[in-house]
């Protein structure tokens, strides 16, 4: 027996292979073009406020690249807004997306540093005055004022550590970085 | 016969009900509270990269409102970022909410001006550098660089009126302004 701490090769844990993961940010590093994405969806209307999105080939890691199926996603306005309810509203897509990547990154950085996951639960909300979108005001704004999200997560680690690893993933969150700095959007039309 | 252009009431076209919505509008106008929103979801981490997030309840237009039936959206990442490919991104995400949040735009100002649409399809795509995420980077940021939809709109209405209601819609849209000028989040964490 010995009570010194071995550096121990990463371990494939909470589902995240973790060795080809540190690999694939080594590969990245030495070969910064790989990082490169372009990610891609494409819309179509149905009717009313009804909307399907798909998403299949993104751009990346110096090649095209398809995900395993095809993704399909409706938008719609609940019936309280007059739409059919066909689907989430964009702007709960937009919490989605939030807390999917914040988990994602959890997921991927307690593997990193050996912790295993029981559970992360997350609750977010925003906040939204729908005069700015019915145009009824221009002082209220078309989006969100503001959005917050609770965690609760186990594992077995001390709590300390564990609101470390949520920290770290919402410093390297894509999604968070674009819903707090924003982003330039170009939009352009084709009338057919 | 007559030369003069007739005043007609809204009409119910395009899937949506035009005089429900223009009455809603009237009737948030004269009780603004009504046009309190919350929206919120629920995500839960599955394995690996993969959450699973479901939308059912908000409040709104005065009191709690529940969608038809919970909506699950999975989120996850694909095989060239060792995650298993459950769902979409979150990243790409955020490029179907966008989509959805336009278009739905699109057939409610279409309707309210008497415009029938034929057909309303984008292509959304978004450029991240992944060395942000990965961490090999302090200088490059973690989401997109980038957001471009390019619309392709067809109607019974001269081109420059289908380019002018995009372009209406994208000024009141929710999902453009959080992804164009960002909006704060907080995040809190509780370890159990």
């Amino acid at each position: 027996m010995t009570t010194t701490t071995e550096k121990r090769a990463p371990q494939a844990m909470n589902g995240v292979d973790t060795p080809t993961l540190l690999a694939t940010i080594n590969a990245v590093g030495a070969q910064p073009e790989l990082a490169r994405f372009t990610f891609r969806a494409t819309n179509k209307w149905q009717l009313g406020t009804h909307s399907r999105t798909e998403i299949r080939g993104f751009y990346g890691a110096g090649g095209e690249q398809e995900h395993a199926s095809t993704f399909a996603l409706d938008g719609d306005h609940p019936a309280v807004l007059t739409g059919k309810d066909e689907g989430p509203t964009p702007v709960e897509v937009l919490l989605h997306g939030l807390a999917a990547c914040l988990t994602a990154g959890i997921g991927n950085i307690a593997s990193a540093r050996g912790v295993k996951l029981d559970s992360v639960e997350s609750t977010v909300e925003g906040e939204i005055d729908l005069r700015g979108i019915l145009g009824l005001s221009d002082e209220v704004r078309n989006g969100y004022e503001g959005v917050r999200i609770h965690f609760r997560i186990a594992g077995d680690a001390p709590a300390e550590k564990l609101q470390a690893i949520v920290e770290q993933s919402r410093s390297r969150s894509a999604v968070y970085d674009v819903l707090t700095n924003g982003v330039p959007v170009d939009v352009t039309v084709e009338a057919v």
